[in-house]
């Protein structure tokens, strides 16, 4: 059986024509009032549409039915990596996430701050979920915190979570979790999972017994677990897979990071409104054939709860879009990485509308407005997000027949 | 690569959510006459068409496009684990059919009558489909066998078919099927695949020599065939892939066997209307937080032919669905296990009607009634019916996220 990595390698070729994903992170939504429309069929959108009515539409299903992705999984999916086969740790996540490059040999985990009673059990697993502001101090003094053996780094990421990082020679990656997933009872130790990693367990648990002592003050973050001991995930580049050279413009770290883990070349810029990621496009449009742009604000709004703040994000990218297209791309998708419907206040399952436009090579289907009904009656219909890239890729004749 | 059963297993949790799957077996219908309904358009399902306007709706694919399932890998596929993955034996199926409880160390095969000729050559492999009442006098005499080794239980199941349970130590079900799938020549004898099965091969054919002998005198019915060799499939439970306390209310030996399979909790009530199975339900509605509910009577007049007897018989689901709604479920699904269009008189490979009603969760779509077209245009697509139950468990908000 070929997989699809050896079939898009098989076919996959060099060419002039240039693709644009753009993604607004959590497009997908949900309606608030009985038969009213969702945020994306709520915004207006005049641009979109019209694209609608050139193009064709559907719906991707992230991971696949019912399943909510985090950040790291759905965007590998949309850049054509099956997110239940190439997995990337938390740790390096979470690093990636503040970051933080984590290279082959560096180590990384989740921390997550807990309270401990006076017999070091864990009374509080999330030390009362204690503030950012008061937890960047804790985290300051753990990042000052010296264990021979390797280098640490340690990154808050929000709240009682921080992200630690060892550099250092010989580390392995394959450790059981500290979080004992309960109270009553004390972190665990790290412990390894091979006997090879025995070293790398007894380094962390070092700078654990450190790190404790140093926390030994607090009122409720006096403890921490670490979880999610993961390394360079090594994925294949989408330049070796798919035969793109790819730009990534993204303003926040989670994204970039996990950009550069497929190859992607990641553009500095100024500003972060979409009329300035736009602009890094224009500024780069000759050095890349695929360009990943990824608005955050939406999936922001839809997570506060706000619906109307959601369109206007929405109404924003739609706004500046001539900017984009004006630079004549050859395929451009404009889609979400999942759902993230301001009823539920965070991300969801819920399949994600998909916008094609292709003036070279589209079947154009009968839709004429980007939204959630539309899509469900468009033209590509419902299909799983890792066949977006194939699909972008056939469309931009990138592509070669497979068989003779 | 995470399987299904993997990923499930990460992040399904528990919750007070309750989710009701009501199943009308054989659902999936076909027009009689050029344009007309088919048996589901055709009922008049005011409640259905009322939860269809307010929720969203879809087709199934019970196993894959084009494969008609029997009753169990249809049910399996409903209740979540992948029929071609997870298959349990004809024997076992059979066993569970009429009743029996196949447990850890029982092997069941599933018995067809026979008529051999004076060489004992089979002349016809189902005994001129002896008629029921003909072959349970035999059924008894076969069952008065006394063979040394093990306690065998012989079932009826209908006309030339029976069910063969032996129980004992050190039995192994890896074994031939004794029907040469041709007539001409005897029936084969039981031979096992592996070395340890000899002797449990040499006990079913000592078992054979007895029930030929007692079946001397008969016309047709004197030679017996055995396959299907298979002993309890010791399924994951629901509980430990899904995180599901659940609970079957169903009338028929099969489908509560099935249910068993899979760990649910077989709910024991009076009556066999779909009343009396709604107020089974609400009896145990403290004690779950999954009802599987199965309705058997309109997949029994779909293999009748009986067009408008399969209407009449979701129609009076359709009348006792408000004490079912009445129990204000957090999630319901309605759909059957697969299609049995009258107009066949048999299962078929038609994707199946699928009703998903889920008020806090639901993205709606346009449909407003229930039917095969309705679902063909509905915002679910045509999906696996294996995905139904991770849909159902996001719907309910009982999983994780997938990933930081």
């Amino acid at each position: 059986m070929l997989t699809d990595f050896e079939l898009m390698r098989e076919l996959a070729k060099k060419s002039e024509r240039r693709i644009v994903l753009l993604v607004l992170d959590g497009l997908g939504g949900l309606p608030v009032t009985k038969g009213g429309p969702t945020e994306l069929e709520a915004a207006r959108t005049p641009g979109m549409d019209r694209l609608a009515g050139e193009g064709a539409l559907g719906l991707t299903l992230p991971i696949r039915r019912g399943i909510t992705p985090g950040s790291g999984p759905a965007h590998l999916g949309l850049f054509g990596y099956d997110p239940l086969q190439y997995i990337v740790g938390r740790g390096v996540l979470e690093a990636v996430g503040v970051g933080v490059r984590v290279q082959a040999g560096d180590v990384a985990a989740r921390g997550n701050f807990c309270t401990l009673d006076g017999q070091g059990r864990i009374t509080d697993r999330r030390a009362g979920r204690i503030a950012t502001e008061s937890a960047i101090p804790l985290v300051e003094r753990l990042a000052r915190l010296n264990v021979p053996g390797a280098a640490f780094e340690v990154r808050h990421v929000k709240e009682h979570r921080f992200g630690l990082i060892a550099r250092g020679q010989g580390l392995q990656s394959d450790l059981e979790d500290t979080d004992p997933q309960a109270t009553g009872v004390p972190p665990l130790s790290v412990r390894a999972r091979r006997p090879e990693g025995q070293s790398t367990a007894e380094l962390f648990n070092r700078w654990i017994t450190a790190a404790t002592e140093a926390l030994a003050d607090q009122p409720t973050a006096n403890g921490l677990t670490l979880r999610g001991f993961s390394t360079d995930p090594r994925l294949p580049t989408m330049e070796s897979v798919f035969a793109l050279h790819p730009a990534c413009v993204a303003v926040y770290p989670m994204y970039r990071g996990v950009s550069q883990l497929v190859g992607m070349d990641v553009l500095d810029f100024g500003g972060e409104s979409p009329e300035d990621e736009f602009a890094a496009v224009r500024a780069a449009w000759d050095r890349f054939d695929f360009f990943f742009v990824h608005i955050k604000k939406t999936d922001s709004r839809g997570e506060d709860g706000d619906f109307q703040a959601k369109v206007e994000a929405i109404e924003a990218v739609d706004r500046a879009l001539p900017r984009l297209l004006e630079l004549q791309p050859d395929v451009l998708a404009i889609t979400g990485d999942h759902s993230t419907p301001a009823r539920l206040r965070s991300h969801s399952w819920h399949p994600v509308p998909f916008l094609l436009w292709a003036p070279a090579t589209i079947r154009p289907d009968a839709s004429s407005t980007f939204g959630e009904s539309a899509c469900t009656a468009g033209g590509l219909g419902t299909f799983p997000a890792k066949d977006v890239l194939p699909l972008l890729l056939a469309h931009a004749e990138r592509l070669d027949k497979f068989g003779a």
